[in-house]
């Protein structure tokens, strides 16, 4: 089972990395970093690197694609190298799953057509300039679609995926090795119950985060 | 406010990204990945490489320093360049931090005699083997020092010492812009309550997780 991660500048880490470390851990399988380029691609904040081990077109046929977001996501919405490769890969895919703003990737690319899909809560609504149906939820599945909410969102829907994948027990042994038990010490990473003004210095910063 | 993040051969990525994308939000924070020498280094799965920007000695005073766990770091136990370099750092950090195993790295250094702190439920009464104080909690503060449980507690750790350095509100912003607002699927992330099967499951693959 090949599966594919797209790297591209100034991605955000934590939506690669987060369910990297879920999927790599999957029976049989074998992750690759793919990029337009092969070596190092960097993130938006521009210390922190991630080797891409493959170029586009050495990935043709991935059993499973993860689509990460950041603000360099904006960059590849046009019809470029990116959009091609993730309508020709989802032709093979048997899961073609993405964290925060990738999911807007996977629409510009007509494959959330139609499909219930989320996303970063920033962006969300933007899926439906793309055809997609919005749906706040931490993550979303709908047929081999899977689209998660913004950045650490990718941790739980790589868990559920992995369930899909390999079976309940498998990403439970996985989730306990990773002593996934989370316990934020503060209460504020969801926009409905966040105070308004940790809201609003959010929204103030929007551009660094999703575009 | 410079954040030195530690890597060698065979870390856990999750533990040093979680912590990465939290911290390197900070006001003024920069970030620098530091290895023994500079240039990729791979994870325990061996399908993802980071970067480290800087060598050890280049980084001779960072403010804070953050030290990931994983199986590589049975190979730095001994007194070799990474554990002089800790203790070298440590007399000038503000904050002195660890993920998962990582702690037993700060505890060998000797930095943690006498502290409570924790690890990976796998390995986390080991750091009693070199003086430090065991406790079972997602993590743990004493005086500079703060180590986490494992792999995923990196993250509940980083927000609560953004909160310490940066003040709760800037910590707040940094959740949400994360959309931190965990929903596990399932809930066997902690050895407690796991169910006894997901337990011994992982116990039988304890080798590939912590040594």
């Amino acid at each position: 089972m090949q599966i594919a991660i797209l790297l591209y500048d100034r991605f955000t880490a934590l939506d690669a990395v987060g369910p990297y470390d879920v999927l790599s851990h999957l029976p049989g399988a074998e992750v690759v970093f793919v990029a337009e380029r092969p070596g190092p691609v960097t993130n938006e904040v521009g210390g922190l690197s991630l080797v891409a081990g493959a170029a586009l077109a050495d990935v043709p046929t991935p059993d499973v694609v993860v689509v990460p977001g950041g603000p360099g996501q904006t960059a590849h919405m046009g019809d470029g190298p990116i959009l091609r490769w993730l309508r020709a890969v989802d032709a093979h895919t048997t899961w073609t799953a993405s964290v925060c703003s990738g999911s807007l990737l996977l629409a510009a690319a007509g494959l959330l057509t139609g499909r219930t899909a989320t996303s970063h809560w920033l962006v969300r609504e933007q899926l439906a300039d793309h055809g997609a149906i919005p749906i706040a939820d931490r993550y979303v599945f709908d047929g081999k679609y899977v689209t998660a909410a913004g950045v650490s969102a990718g941790l739980d829907m790589a868990f559920a995926l992995a369930g899909r994948i390999a079976g309940d027990a498998v990403a439970q042994v996985i989730q306990l090795a990773h002593e996934y038990d989370p316990r934020p010490p503060y209460a504020s990473g969801n926009p409905d119950t966040a105070p308004r003004a940790i809201a609003d210095a959010v929204l103030a910063r929007r551009s660094a985060i999703v575009s």
